[in-house]
Order: C-alpha cells, then sequence, then structure tokens
C-alpha cells in the first residue's frame, strides 16, 4: 500500500548548535521510497553521511531564531508483515557477522541485567520466533502505555521495574530481553499507518531463522503498513534530532496517509 | 541555485532480466537533495543497497515487456565550481586511505600506459591542480567532441589515439592522464544545467590539495550547477544502468531546469 | 620501544559454545605489530570478521573439556604518549563522520546522566584537552583503585556513586563524563608495560583538537609503551571473550615484556 | 596442513618514494594464520589500513639507500581445494550485493570484449561451475606458460591474443572470460605449496552456487595448501607492492615449506 507520511519539526533556537538528523528513509526491506522531500527553513548547508548502521544522517549547524525541519515520503509499503511461529533460534555461531553487535547489551538495553526475568517469560516456548512473540506478548499485557512517565534516560531495566512507558520503552525492553537470550534484536524507528494518536514511532525486530522479524509490543495484533526511518541498537543511535546544546522544539506534526497530502509547510 | 532534474528510460524486455541501476542522487559536497522521486512501470520489487564506492544502487528482475525508470531529483547546487590554480599536489604518502584506489589503473583508464603522454602535457605546469587543468584544457583543445565516433568498449588508450569522442571518453582520458602523475582521479556522472544538447553528462574530478576538484573537459569554461549522481573508477562502475542480459532502450528522455517541470511521465 | 607481550586463558567448557574473540592486535596510530600468534588448543575451526570499530574479531564453537587460547604479539610501541595542554576542544560540527558516535551514551556509560558532574569537575578549564585531562586527574585521585569491588554490569553512574573499581570502570567514567561535555571518548583495552599487578588493561581516549588522545585514570604519569587489541563504545564492546553459553574460565596469564620470552604454551 | 611462507623483498630506493604494500595475510576461508611476522629494515613508520575488499595494506615512504621487507607466516590450510562439478550458476539476482562488482571489467580483464570467445569455450557445459571449470581447463591446454613474454600491462586481451603468459596472465583470462558469462571471478595471489619454480603466485576464484571456489589454470590438477594473502577485481588492486616513484627491486624471496624454514633474514 502506498503511504504519504512525514514530519515537520519546529525550533527555536538560542544560539547555533550542531545538530544530526535522521530523517530520510531508506529503500529496503518491506518499502520502497518512491519519493521524499526534505526541506530546511532557512536553507542552510547540510553534509549527509551513513552511519555504522546504514542510515542516512544530516549534519548542519542549526541557525539562531526559527529554524523547521520539514520532510515527507511516499513508499510503497508491505500491508502484512511477516510472522513465522515455529521459527527457530539461528545458533550464535551461523548469524552473519554484521548481525552479531545487536547481540551485546546497550546504553537502554542492559540485557547483560535481564536474563532470568527472560528465562521466565519464555518458559515453555520453543526458541526462536516463539520466544520473541512471547516476550513481546509479555510486554503488551504486562506494561502500562502512558505518556509522560517515562524520559529520555529511561532504560530497559527502569521499564521493567515501573511496568510503565511509552513505545519507546516498550521497544528497549522487547530488545533486551531477546538479547539476554542470544537472539539479535535491534530497535527501529518510523511510521506507522493509523498509530492512534499519531505520531513517530518505535518498535523492535528480532533475528530468527535467519532474517529480521517485526516486533510491536504496543499492538493488539500484527500490523504491517510502515516506513522504517532508522535502525540502531537503541534510542541512542537512533534519535531523529541529536542537539549537541540548547534549542527547544516548539512543535512537531508527523502525518500518515493513504492519500496525497497537501503538507503543512 | 535550485534545479530540478531527472530521466526516464524506457526498455522492452524480451525476457526478465536481472539490471542494477544507479539513480539516486545522495546529498553531498555541492549539493543538497531536496526531494527526489523514483517511480518503476509496472511496480516491481527493488533491493537497494550502496555500492564500494557510497552509491545508492537499485536491483531488479526487469520484467518481460515495456518496463520505465522514471526518476527525477530537486536539489540545490553550487552554481560556480571551486577552482584553485597553483593548489599543491597532495604527495601520495598524505593521500587518504579511501582516495588511494583512485590512483590505480582501471578498465578504460589505463594510466600505466600514459605516463610519457601526461608528462608532455603537462611540461611547465606546477603539479597539483595546474596539471590537472592543463590536462582538461589540452583535452578540450585536441579531441573532438562527436556523438557515435566511440562505444561502451572505448577506452582513455583509444581516445588518446583517435583523438575524437563524447563526454566519457573525455573523462576517461582526463582520469587516466592524472592518474599517471600520481593525482587520484574518479568519474563523474550525473546532470549537468543548460548542456546542450541535454543529456546525461560525465566528468571528472582530480584530487589535489587535500579535496576533490570538478574538471570538465567539454566545456570551455568551469561550470557550476551540475548534480552528482554516482562516483567511480571509471564507466564501469558508475553505468546508470547495468543490464545482465538483452533488453533493449527503446527512449530517453533527461531534463534539468531552473524551473519545476512537469515531468514526461 | 619492542615489546613482547600475550596472554593465554584456559577454559573448561561443559558442552559446545559460541565464542567472540578480539585478541589480534592490528597495526595503528603509535603500534607497528612486528609479529603475533595465535594458538587454539585443541585447534579448531576459525572465522575472523572486522567488526563495526575495525577491530579482527574471531567467531568459534569452543570444544567440550579443555579450551586454551594463546596469543602473543611484538611490536615496536611509542615510549611516550602524546599529550596537548591547551589543545582545543573540536566542534561537534567539525568533527568526522566515523567519530560522531562516541559522542552518544552507552551500556557502561551514560553520558546522558552525568553532564551536571562533569561540569563540576572541569569548571574554570579551557574546553577540550584540558578538560578531558581533568576528569583524568579527578577520577584518579576520587576514585579507589580495588579489585573485586565491581562486576560485569558496573557502569560510570555506579563507579561515580561508589567511588571505587577497576581499571575497566576508571575508563568508562572517564568516557561518560567527556561524552556529557561533547567531547568524543572510546574505550580502548590492550597491555600495559610495567603494568602492576601485570593484567590485561583498559584505559580511554578522547577526541580533540582533530585527533584521538590517550588517557588513563588509573596512573599517575602518561605512560607510553601501550599495546591496543582493541577499541569500542564501552566494555560491552570491546570483551576480549565474549561467550554465548556456560564455559569457564580456569586461568589467565599475561605477560608484556622488554625482552623476548620463552612463552608458557 | 601447516605451511611456513614467506617472502623478501629488497629494494634499492634513490630517493624516498611512497609505497603500498599488500604482504599481511588474513585469516578465512580455508587458512587460520597461526603466526606471521612483517619486518622492515630499516625500520620505519607505517601506517595500515583495509583496501575495499578487505586487504590488510601498509603504507610507508622507503627510503633512500637499501631496503628490505620481510613478511612470514604460518598458516593452518586446507588440504584439498573444494571443487563441485554440476554445481549451478547463481542468478544475478540472487547475488549478495558485495560480490556485484566482481562482474564489472576490470583494467586487465575486458570482459567486455571477451564474451564470444567465452560461449566457444563454454558450449555445451551446464551453467555455472562446469563453464568455469572448461574456461580453466581450456587456458590450460591453449595458453603457453612462459617467463618474460608479458609484462605489467598485458591485458585478458593480449593473452587471448598471444596465447602465452605467466600465472598472473592465465587469471586474467579466466577472470574476464568468467565475468562475461556473469560469473563474479576475482583475483587473488598468495602462495602455493610446492609450486615449481617457487615463487609468489596468482590465480582466480568464481563464485557458483551461493560461494567461492577456487580456480588455478597454471596447474594440471586442484592443489590445495595455499596462503591467500589479497582479492581483487585483477592484478592492479592486489600488487604486493605499488611504488609511487622509483625503487629497484634488487633481490626477491619466496619460500613455502611444511617444515619450519629458518627464515633468510
Amino acid at each position: 500500500m502506498k503511504l504519504y507520511a512525514g514530519c515537520e519539526l519546529q525550533y527555536e533556537v538560542p544560539a547555533p548548535v550542531p545538530v544530526v538528523l535522521m530523517l530520510r528513509p531508506r529503500s529496503g526491506a518491506g518499502q520502497w521510497v518512491l519519493s521524499e522531500e526534505y526541506l530546511l527553513k532557512p536553507g542552510i548547508p547540510v553534509v549527509e553521511y551513513t552511519d555504522l548502521y546504514g542510515n542516512l544522517c544530516q549534519r548542519l549547524l542549526a541557525p539562531a531564531g526559527s529554524f523547521t525541519v520539514h520532510t515527507a515520503v511516499v513508499a510503497e509499503t508491505a500491508d502484512v508483515i511477516d510472522t513465522a511461529p515455529g521459527a527457530p533460534f539461528t545458533p550464535v555461531q551461523d548469524l552473519p557477522p554484521d548481525v552479531l553487535h545487536y547481540l551485546l547489551p546497550s546504553r537502554y538495553c542492559q540485557s547483560d541485567r535481564l536474563g532470568p526475568q527472560a528465562l521466565d517469560i519464555t518458559e515453555g516456548f520453543t526458541p526462536g520466533y516463539d520466544q520473541a512473540e512471547a516476550i513481546r506478548n509479555w510486554i503488551h499485557t504486562h506494561i502500562t502505555y502512558q505518556y509522560g512517565t517515562s524520559d529520555a534516560t529511561t532504560s530497559a531495566v527502569d521499564t521493567a521495574e515501573k511496568r510503565i512507558g511509552v513505545c519507546r520503552d516498550f521497544a528497549h525492553l522487547g530488545i533486551a530481553l531477546c538479547r539476554s537470550l542470544s537472539i539479535p534484536a535491534r530497535m527501529v524507528v518510523g511510521y506507522l499507518y493509523r498509530l492512534d494518536p499519531m505520531d513517530l514511532h518505535a518498535w523492535f525486530e528480532a533475528f530468527v531463522d535467519g532474517r529480521w522479524y517485526t516486533f510491536d509490543a504496543t499492538q493488539e495484533q500484527p500490523r504491517g503498513n510502515r516506513i522504517v526511518v532508522a535502525y540502531g541498537r537503541d534510542a541512542a543511535d537512533v534519535a531523529l534530532a541529536t542537539q549537541y546544546g540548547p534549542m527547544t522544539l516548539k512543535g512537531m506534526k508527523v502525518w500518515v496517509s493513504a492519500e496525497k497530502v497537501t503538507e503543512p509547510v
């Protein structure tokens, strides 16, 4: 299904501040970028580079005053995400080398501390896809989704304890639990059609039976029509905007539509 | 200056054939991609990957029948290309590692065979930028530009001998001559505003004084307003479409405009 | 100075377990590998790959029973590490792209939580080298070095609180504090000549004034004669051995000598 | 089988000249580097980096006067190379992305010009392994092996015409013919046990049925006990020493032995 998505970030910048943005989706598994657009107001020089994970990143010095970042994408997306009940665990020795680092603990996913809990949650499940799905389901049913209950320092260990959070926290917990079972897992940020309320979204992928599968603990059912914007080990790697100095987000709009949008620029 | 550019390739495909396209410009030095669009007709699955040179490549199996590739880009481009008369040669031991391979001979740029000629052409010129410019100027004044005089197997050695060719041949000869003087040089394909007749274009870059400079032996004067589509060692690396089986190009349109184009799809 | 170093790890393995080792030093800034040796007993198949940070990693399936990993290296090392009092902070917008990710928080270096403390420690110091050195010195004077006071889950935040730890904890804290000031910092593991007691060692590097500098908070004075074995964001990335299953380290020998060693194999 | 191999290059250098060496084997498919040694006389600073193909390269400025490069390796090698009669052609659309560039023509392997000849040679053979073997066998039986009949500018097209050459020419022709049939092929340089007369050697690999296979047109029978030193598109990429200025090779020793060698340094 063809989706029209985008987001607009409006900043107030007291003095020029270095920023790294990560807002240009790439074509990949499950999505083909038909067109995309990236506008800055005022227009300023930008340098684009590819990070360790293959994300296209934009570096710039946000100018003092009002600063707006507007991006939009039209992409062909998969209507249904693949599921694979029973798909087996991929032994560590058979993982591709570039997947191995998704087994390591990271800032928000302290997999080294969640092993016993992961074993509890997945007891009786077949190693592999079913474990990851058991984890996803456990998070969905045991963690309360509520805005304003977590912040930029909240980690999987915090969420496991407080049992409350938002999509980012759900993803971190899913990732940390999977990794503690030696299932590679990574953070995904992007757009989800008909997300309610609409916002940028985060979920996770787990690597089983030789490929990545999508898991979203915030949802009742598997849902397709996603546009991936960036991949990483956790939220530290995939912040849509990383700023190195003070700068205030004054407004943010996100849209995902099946019909062409008259965009808000 | 903001440019609206694009190209459309129409193929007739007798039986499904694997194709690698290289038609998605990236933001980089001298250009910022404001928006771009990539349409296939019929729509088919595509896998995108990044090649050794950082180009975004699209792999697909062109379906039997009519097959159209339409791409368009809006980019902010530099109006003037940098020139640097007198800029010094960068000694090989000071070159960045990822520039070194642009010193090696390649399919169409047999720099190992053109050393004496390069020394003749650049006699009396300061090592570095002035040598590269002397080479560019020598090609511009000694090689006749004429369509239909070369083909996909024509190399720099051929062009040095026949003294006739098109933009691709001019670039290959410039690259081979520069490399024979230990100046790294690479092939560029892309769009040039007001190229006459309009077509996809090729030129070269040479690395002197610590950075890449643009050289275009087909032009009288340095001209900006270029959109780079791909970089490589020579035309073998940067073919806009590499097909692995029979497929006929029935039509091709290229446009570069300072005003929004009602595109021909 | 030429150093002869090495380590030997003796494991008891109950059942075959996947392991990733990171024990092959590469030549690089400040060290030239004259010779190295890598022996496994029993000899088993190994696959070597390069990780995201450029480290040479060895993957294998440790066999049941006794398993020994023996590595040795002879390297020319710098006798003195560079110091640069007063060297300026490199603004984020000028950092090379492959250095940027060393600004992000990681598993053991929660730089997002240590900003206020870093500002306290570095108050009055010139941004750049002097800040990193102030941090190093503060750790050296405020954190007690003591074996057995931390473990594999101990992070910079823990160490900042408990004020006790080992080389790895000292490095994590230094890294986290530097990053919180937008100074890129990375973990280094390797050998240090005349370390007492001899062991594998960890320290950190900070990126200021356009290059990496070595900092070691466990030492009174800057000391050279180091052999780097691996770089990473923190200890999660540079574990010399990451095992994915039970396996017991029964013995470990480490040696660094200015004279040829009759190695203990 | 464990092999002790090495080479020593003795140069006379009139004035300092930049050199890139490629003489450090890496562990990989079919070989495990147990130990290696790399000595320069006089000892000078060297920078090591990884090239586009994963080879470890050493950059240095060879000093005026006598200059010696001595390298040695002890490696566990496969006694038998895999052969796979009947193994099928891998369709281009199924090739891994990092294999695709081994389909392109290169300096010494003008696959774009040898298609008809490749079709003649492989007529009646099953697409895939059998084609590559037919090519290898055709070269072995139709090209005369003779020292001193080719030089650094000799390409596959030249060899196809003159029907005479050395191991490097045999490999180039094999590569070009394979690529013209859309079989990825790459150049390999390294050591071969019991090569007679002993020298550094070159052969090629072709990618069929999802993996690389070894082919050596200089040999009667498939032979194992090889140590790969470097991979590339052709000899331009894998020169053991690329010099950017005058420097004379005064002597060269190469040894490969099943027993520990008292090395000639």
